[in-house]
């Protein structure tokens, strides 16, 4: 069982996973905004359970906690046995943890990843300490990297900013839903763009929107704001139109879910809408995301089907979890995402540098990642 | 004290309003949508009461309420007296009802207008029950002219979209926050048009947003729809430009707080959001509101002041009434309106008739309000 701390892991920026060696912390997001309470994760089983009852979330976050808790368990681990069974031993508490989250495809993309190095390591190594060594390394690199990722996210993206400051000292970002430390490993990725512009001095004031009708924007980025005593106002997502007009929006920043070949973006429900008021009101719109939301094998973005979530997320208040608010029976459309076209679409920031278009207003994504290489 | 009735007061098209001389009941919109209960009010008591609390809502429907609420008080009243008492037991009253909603500006306006026709009655009347019967018959006729005005706008905006359908057999129709029933003396404007649309059989599907952060959509217009059977989806706010681009909607229809002279559209906020999505996909997009929201000695949306609302609203579930959502230490700007510039309307719906665009892409107001008189 998971014990409970109070209060903040660290100051400065937010972690919602706190790890070294031996020791594994997560922010238990259920309970935020109001309370800010980690919980001590020992072994694999605290860490699957933390996974389904979505004490962590965001799909890098999911996947390196998952592989985090297994590498807490093994560091103390007195196993006496060959390095075949240490890789037995491994393998089978990774498919374990894949059954917290059977869905979530950067949990098993982590595992398989990990599953791999077991094996491959078992195959030459004396003993089984070894095989265990080299599984708590590449689960820690896992969080290194990510962190890491988004950094340089983070630092492209305010140096393009920075870059085009001109006239003004600093400048306003707006973003929508959550893409910050508590949906990754940490830093995040457009919210990174912002702890970015932050840090160098060159942000006037950050807007979230509410994100409706799940609340990542006034829950999750609200409160990750404030954690980081970064100037930043909560509008309505029906507010973002208004805002711009008033002038006081300079840029956009917005994570992505995944982005075709071609730079359209799926991206939580309501960016679109926010990318058309940008580009009406000659707003630059960015995507912040790692290299890995590229998806090659998609020419555009017709190509995404939108998932649909819960009717109940609109017709109850808190995102579906409080009590009844609308009519009842009345029907409702509730997609999960939506299609940015890459004309709506100034750049992309990725870790590997920033992805401008071509003369002919398209991105070259592929040119870029091979370039890259 | 005001009894109270459940259930609906009349099959077919919703009433927040159920007058026949000598009955009045009014639908207690504060336990809307999940309880339809009518409030039986028998004097002007009742009416301030119901007011105050939020019974009645809407400029036109507290109005009218407040104005019937002493027509039923003096049906019954048996009063010995000069024509002259008469006068001054109503004004009195009429005064008395003002303080229920003092910042009301059409229960003002209809105040004084009644105050007017008493006094000027009192004048030749033989006796004290002529001026009652003056003012019994006046506070009727606002109600029958409310709604008469409502049914015209339905009339001209159903029949201008029918000339419209081309090869469509039907049309879907997007509105934004509650014109409806609940807004106004009975049948609403833009939801109004809808209802007409719904009668000739031109209606596929209404949509209707939840218009955060108050929700006006999901609580009022979808337990409208839901009333009438009208078939009708809510989606959020931010959803709006993703069902556009889908091709599921053919035209907006929204109501107007203010029109200027040059036919800038002051409105709930998320209306111009609305509007750039629907200009951006070719979809035409209405206001409908009875000539006395058009001001005149306005020329433009610029001169229009934008009233900003409580913070709680977004910070705390249910619209600001139920508990607490966003993370603590949050700004928040909460405006209750924006303005939608002329050139995104493509017209005017009005109880005398459309009003069109001249070729040069501008509303020329004032001459049809000349033509109209």
């Amino acid at each position: 069982m998971a014990a409970e701390t109070n209060g903040s892991s660290s100051p400065g920026t937010l972690q919602s996973i706190c790890y070294e060696r031996g020791s594994l912390r997560l922010l238990d997001q259920t309970r935020l905004p109001l309370e800010t309470v980690y919980l001590d994760i020992k072994d694999s089983s605290d860490g699957w359970t933390a996974i389904r009852d979505m004490v962590v979330r965001g799909a890098p976050a999911i996947a390196i906690a998952a592989a985090l808790s297994l590498a807490i368990e093994v560091f103390n681990l007195d196993f006496s046995g060959t390095p075949e069974d240490a890789a037995s031993f491994l393998i089978k508490k990774l498919e374990y943890l894949l059954s917290s989250r059977p869905t979530a495809v950067n949990l098993s993309d982590a595992a398989e990843k990990l599953r791999s190095l077991v094996l491959k390591t078992a195959e030459t190594a004396n003993e089984a300490q070894t095989v265990f060594q080299a599984y708590v390394d590449a689960a820690e690199t896992m969080l290194v990297d990510d962190v890491a990722a988004n950094k340089a996210i983070g630092f492209h993206g305010a140096s393009h900013l920075g870059s085009r400051l001109e006239n003004l000292q600093k400048i306003s970002v707006l973003t929508h839903c959550n893409t910050g430390s508590l949906a990754t490993a940490g830093y995040g990725t457009a919210l990174g763009v912002i702890r970015a512009l932050q840090t160098e001095g060159w942000l006037e004031k950050a807007f979230c929107t509410e994100t409706r009708p799940f609340n990542q924007g006034s829950r999750l980025t609200a409160f990750e704001l404030v954690h980081d005593q970064i100037p930043a106002t909560l509008i309505a997502d029906s507010a973002v139109a208004a805002l711009m007009k008033a002038g006081r929006v300079n840029a956009v920043v917005v994570g992505a879910d995944r982005i075709a070949a071609n730079g359209d973006t799926a991206n939580k429900i309501g960016t679109y809408s926010v990318a058309l008021s940008a580009y009406h009101h000659g707003i630059q719109f960015y995507v912040a995301a790692p290299i890995t939301s590229i998806d090659l094998s998609i020419s555009s973005g017709d190509q995404i089907v939108i998932e649909e979530r819960s009717e109940k997320e609109l017709l109850h208040s808190d995102g579906g979890r409080g009590k009844q608010v609308a009519a009842s029976g009345i029907s409702v459309w509730n997609p999960a995402f939506d299609v940015t076209p890459a004309r709506l679409i100034t750049a992309i920031f990725t870790e590997k540098g920033v992805i401008r278009k071509s003369s002919e207003d398209a991105f070259d994504i592929k040119g870029f990642i091979e370039n890259a290489k």
